[in-house]
């Protein structure tokens, strides 16, 4: 039974690619393509690697109509102004998938301090964060799902099945994470212009500045049982798609890479989005790019006791938009890879 | 119904490509992966993309086992070794996509000065040359097919249109082609090494020596239906995939940019792989990435009286494995475009 | 003799790259360093590749105070908005290489169909075009220089010589042009953001509306005594610096490759800045990064008869900066390549 | 005074960027060119940068003439192959600064652990570590440098002026560190391979196993008085200059990122090669690429305790031939400097 589906935001970046997942996706139509400030280019003018497989022209918002042409709505809009249209098109029945941070956080307080102003308070609680290989089962009759950001499902995979187990040691935990440009949008800027990102790397929002500081936070405690810090280090990498988020931590007696390796891939069996590589791995960005999955590795540097988890996906596809049609597959009864299960564009 | 297929140099670019549409492709069932220098390794050692999708060790090379497995063998080998497998595989009765360069050229003489040696010289007459846009019809009853090179691809599409409505003067035709470093292939060398290829242009096989030129002049000679000859020079540009093709030609009396985009439309309305431009806009190789597509484009410099055409397609793509399951398709009667209708990584 | 030298437009690719070079200038002292839109920052918060070589602030534009503290300024500002300001520099009495377009065009008629308004016409006859190679001697007596385009340099430099023998045959030639992407300097915009630019190739401005086209006729009709007609079609690269130009010409009997070499090696003798490759070669835009050299090289397609001359430079240097310098000491009666000499950065 | 210099191993990486250096140096002039597998080809052939700019061919190895032609030598062999070499020319005679491990590491047993075979034993205690920043005055006297890591030289310079200072708790320190292509060298391989390295990102040699740890552990421990030791993850960066190494440290009370930023100004006053960044900044590859500065900064999470250290080099600057260079001014009474101040090439 197919399911038609609306995309707010549809010409940045995220938007771009879930129009490339769901136009492959056997049980889905796209009936409505919305950006505001593009409204009434043509989809092919905007978005030229869509030429010949989509016509017609960018539309403006309007709730009542999306309602009336969709069955579910996904909102690419910028933090802040998301809140609002997710408010209303939810509230005109649509079931809503949110890539932005307005509903990730569960604490408004936490919400507040981290984002200011919050547009939608009533609907927080009834958010289900969109992290499937977490909250399979709740995503299933959700009807406002938060996508989680990118850096957190990077960071948070390999996490998870160490903490669920209880084998790390109390402490903050440091994240040195690197992500290529496409994370910044498509809205260009100094940071993002091509001669002063390529050939150069460096980090950016240090000392714990960064936004998805929190919502890491929030899921490793949840899992954990126990209030979670993390030392969130941002990277930029001059490419294009990837978030390689490289976590080091210490164990607790008995737990080593080969033991790390074991737990997650017990804990992400039958996960179709989660392969861990073999203990000592080094998993590269670029196996995962255009595809939905996420490579997980566990490495120990006996000499010093760290343990190295790392986690790498593409950050507009398990990072963004991938990841909504995931929890959009599990909404709607499809199987949670549908759509999904392409390899990577390698090389 | 099921092709089961057979992919033979599995562990190149081009194998690997292959690879990644055939695993989307609804139709098809691989049934062998076959690498001879890799062969007992696991395929998702050799191909990480593919880690999660595929299990198993890369096969060896034996025609017999293959044509008892197999229904369609693609050959992603060496031009030379190509030969002597492709018509191993043939005898066995198997129908055979080349994608090296061995069946290309149809005059033996031709071959013979730009290649050397012939390994299938029976073989020449029967191959049907890959362009699906231009024998749709031979490929459909086709049992071997020699896939088109792609330089030869995205400098064809734009002209073809042209010298059949015989629109061009006569005088040899300038192409100047820039390609992605992956047409090199996968063994390492100083010619692709990274830090002496990225941040840098440069043309290579100067000089009317580059071994498509032969390959393009037999489809333009083919559809003018006088001898053309063109100067070919290919340059290597600091990024992984994507060719733009630069034709330039002077126009006979009437053909203007609007006349040759509107005979191109014509010519390929109904080819799901073309798209042609707007007159006097230029394509860009990213909005073609990873799709099987090509984006050609026309502009009059009215100065000066020369056309500029351009073909933008992705070599690895419509310039090599898409173009094989294109022909694939027609073959077994499927539609055209199956499994290759995805839209372009972007960005 | 130390001069001091006042750089305009400072905060700019073509300001900073200046300030690069003339700081390793052993005759000069840098007095001023202006950029009107950052006057105020300090000099290393807005170039940090000058930190701790540079200290104070970003000064505003005052001629008065310029023309006090200077003997020579550079100017690096847009087109259009470089005139007055040159023309009021050069009224306090200062000698100016002006790095913008505004004086190249010696015909205000030509200039005033591609660039529309003349901010300074009383100037334009006294302006010396600075392509060192052409007009040494003029230079050395020069108090206005127009600084010439980076396409007109790189295109212009290998023809040069044949047109001078006469040895090219009538007929519009094609120059098919490549260059890095500072080439658009340092303001965002999404032709230049980083994820639209990376791993993909484009042409842009075609169909003969480039305005370094007459610029570039301007000098090929000069030295051929005929009128020269080119189709430029530049494109950008995924790079930062770096042009190469390739140019399709037919020669008249007696000009091959080996013939071009032998002339440009004539022509170019005692020209510390040119360096012409062996026949049938091909430069690298890599081998001059950085570096005020050109590498040119002509190579003969037999089969066609088309002679096919590459020229390639920086384009921050010999394409603009460099060239400036170079030009200056001719001016200052200082030895041409002064400070001029390093080696490219390779890799 | 002018010295007469030798480079052996030059036409690697660091040998080429080593005669950029040496042939800007006002007193210096190299007079042996040495590189064995390439004798006998012509220098601009085989190092097309420097066409125009020298002459001749690559000399084969000879340390009777080397000793007779040279004041001084530069050894830019790969480890192991080095030591014999270098033993030779010190036997003749010569200084000799040594770019490679094999006198790095002053404890045999440590050397044998990590390097297996050593070379030249009785040279070990002789050699001067060449972090001029640390060893100034032993170098002014030195006979034999070994010219220190890239890894350690951009990990070392942030965290000596506290573990001088005593401002770091104990514990194994994490550092993660980034570089660029170039520090894998000339020859071609699958790890550097452009296609699978541009727009990727990946760790390598990680577990404690890459052999930089060892050297900036005994920097380290030396300026502690105690022993340090570090936990080392190197990353591939897609670009081809440059490092970015990142330690998160435990500061003692007191030290926080403006008390960190206070003791290096203080520690590096008067270093010409570093530069500290204002507390809180990030400093960019992009701005000491072709340089031979360090920028460093501190940054404090304070919601974690942990303290960020960052040092940004160029690997192939002052993580080697600029390095070396350094130390030759030192060891010949040139100011530390000289030839050295070269702003970065930015963009």
């Amino acid at each position: 039974m197919t399911t038609r589906v609306a995309v707010l935001g549809a010409t940045g970046y995220t938007g771009a690619e879930l129009l490339r997942l769901l136009l492959q996706h056997p049980e889905v139509r796209v009936t409505e393509i919305v950006g505001q400030s593009k409204s009434g280019q043509r989809v092919s003018a905007v978005l030229p690697a869509l030429a010949g497989l989509v016509s017609g022209e960018v539309a403006s918002y309007d709730a009542a109509r999306i309602a009336k042409n969709a069955d579910v709505a996904f909102a690419c809009l910028p933090h802040g102004a998301s809140g609002k249209i997710v408010a209303e098109l939810h509230a005109a029945g649509l079931p809503v998938l949110d890539l932005s941070a307005d509903f990730r956080l569960r604490d408004p307080k936490v919400h507040a301090e981290w984002y200011g102003h919050d547009e939608a308070p009533a609907l927080r609680a009834e958010a289900v964060y969109g992290l499937a290989e977490l909250n399979r089962e709740a995503l299933r009759s959700a009807r406002l799902v938060a996508v989680p950001g990118c850096y957190p499902t990077a960071s948070s995979l390999p996490l998870v099945p160490l903490l669920e187990a209880g084998l790390l040691e109390d402490g903050p935990i440091v994240i040195d994470a690197k992500s290529g440009v496409s994370g910044a949008g498509r809205q260009p800027g100094e940071r993002t212009h091509f001669a002063e990102t390529t050939e150069g790397f460096r980090a950016y929002k240090t000392g714990g500045s960064h936004r998805h500081t929190p919502e890491i936070e929030q899921t490793l405690s949840g899992v954990a049982g126990r209030e979670i810090r993390v030392s969130f280090v941002p990277h930029l990498v001059p490419m294009t798609r990837g978030i390689l988020a490289s976590s080091y931590v210490r164990p607790r007696a008995g737990l080593d890479a080969a033991k790390a390796t074991e737990l997650a891939r017990a804990r992400y069996e039958g996960s179709p989005s989660v392969h861990v590589l073999d203990a000592g791995s080094c998993p590269d960005t670029l196996w995962v790019r255009g595809s939905n999955r996420a490579h997980l590795s566990y490495t120990l540097d006996a000499r010093t006791g760290w343990l190295h988890c790392q986690g790498a996906i593409d950050n507009l596809v398990k990072g963004a938009s991938g990841q909504a049609v995931q929890c959009f597959n599990l909404m709607r009864g499809y199987s949670e890879g549908m759509g999904l299960l392409g390899a990577a564009m390698w090389p």
